[in-house]
């Protein structure tokens, strides 16, 4: 019962964290622990010289680190919250840092490559990783997108190694929570397969809708015409290209299985759409909208568990 | 000049109109005009008797007519609102009642379909039909889900036959201007074409999206995780599946050649993301996401003419 208590009043404050990547994750994630009185002390880093100044004036980090071992040093917790191609790089420049007391995670989107990444990078240190993926976002990116209520009533989804304690994976869960978020967990493989269909695949359908009318003779035209149902369908194409490139050729095997279905599925609309056979289009249309409304009647994207 | 004068004179004040389908479509254009002070008298018919009963407690209409003779006697305007499956006979009903003086338009999603039926419906009387589509819409179907500035800003598809005069069609335009749309012009076939894409596509799409999770065998899992980026590529598919079954086979030519196209572009993708070919993703994903943001820039749905 002690341990219990201890464990969470060390998660209750964190004395320093490290911020990798001040943009919208991380500097939600940042924001959100000031908001809760969660953190003491948030020094960022980044790629960017312009962001880091620029979350330093919004007040997202406290400091700016002079060095990844300086950043390290003494930090309760480090947030990944970089492009995932960086991870490993990432990883790989902490690994010589890390301090015992120290945990990483991440907010990857997909979670099979970076723990195979996470391995490569931190040897024997792979227990003090706990994977993560945030699932919360916005459509403008970078530190001025950053607010402290983006992860609220959101899902945060753990992906825990065999090597984690339990404590270190309830103190990335409690920071989580402090942000507002309701914690799930997953293990990697099932991560990946699950989000390359209700997440990279729907991507994938509102980029290549976009790029289907954009190449069309006519693309004018029927830009001008695409309406409030287009808007939707599409708004998910106007993310980062680049994190989507990384993401799809990180979870390139599910995406591609997840694909398949998806065109075998439009192969055999198509079918009875060309035998003009009303029965089956009807029962096409109406289990997907029993389906679709049952998920959204049980609270959609807020189901509680 | 005089001609003119009285022209918008006629238009400007509807003294009867009759509306076949008191629903979301037809209640809302009934309420807009009411609104606007355009409409002296609204007569509504239905296949509901409840429909009827409602949208007359909730001022859509003004009384339900007892037969469609007398719906249609001495009425400025005819608006079909009905489902776009009873166009035919509910024209051929019409027919024997139609007065020079009375003009017929619809609110059907496809348009050669519409026509072709109505010229079998109305042979020598053609000339008094103006066919229409207003791309407005809402999740909900009924008199209840009618409101009065459900076509505000929105676009008006008009698709003029050779035979209507001009005088006609500036009549049907001058209502739907009433009603805060802004009116188009396309030729039957165009629509049609132009529709396959950016709209009975999409709607495809959002459906096959959802069966498509719904018939795996983990479907509760992955609707679990389903998140807001999903969320808005299925919205549509929460739409009338009766509606969605009648446009797909009354546009099944231009949908399935769209359809044919899709399915090429995500083989495409599918072949890139088996060579991992990083440059051809990146610029799937890059032109995509340009054009959506120029499409958005431009002010998206509500882009003016």
């Amino acid at each position: 019962m002690v341990g219990g208590v201890q464990t969470e009043v060390q998660a209750k404050m964190l004395n320093k964290i490290a911020v990798f990547g001040v943009g919208l994750i991380g500097g939600s994630f940042a924001l959100a622990l000031k908001k809760a009185g969660a953190v003491a002390h948030v020094v960022g880093l980044d790629r960017s010289a312009e962001a880091l100044a620029r979350a330093q004036q919004l007040g997202i980090i406290d400091s700016i680190a002079a060095s990844i071992g300086e950043a390290v040093q003494g930090a309760d917790l480090v947030l990944l919250a970089a492009p995932v191609a960086q991870t490993e790089a990432i990883l790989a420049a902490i690994a010589p840092h890390l301090q015992p007391g120290t945990i990483v995670t991440d907010c990857g989107s997909t979670k099979a490559d970076v723990v195979a990444a996470a391995r490569r990078a931190l040897g024997a240190k792979i227990g003090q990783f706990v994977p993560g993926h945030p699932i919360a976002g916005r459509e403008s990116n970078g530190p001025d997108a950053a607010i402290d209520h983006l992860f609220g009533d959101k899902k945060v989804v753990l992906a825990p190694l065999p090597e984690n304690t339990a404590q270190d994976i309830e103190r990335v869960a409690s920071a989580w929570t402090q942000c507002g978020a309701i914690i799930h967990r997953l293990g990697a493989e099932q991560h990946d397969l699950v989000f390359a269909a209700v997440s990279h695949l729907p991507h994938l359908l509102a980029y290549a809708l976009v790029d289907d009318i954009a190449n069309k003779p006519h693309a004018d035209l029927l830009f001008q015409y695409a309406a409030s149902g287009f808007r939707d369908f599409t708004r998910i194409a106007g993310s980062s290209p680049e994190m989507w490139r990384d993401i799809a050729l990180a979870n390139r095997e599910n995406l591609s299985s997840a694909l398949a279905a998806f065109i075998g599925e439009l192969d055999r609309f198509r079918r009875a759409l060309e035998r003009e056979d009303a029965p089956a289009i009807s029962s096409f249309f109406e289990s997907a909208k029993r389906r679709r409304d049952g998920w959204s009647a049980k609270g959609g994207t807020n189901s509680p568990e």
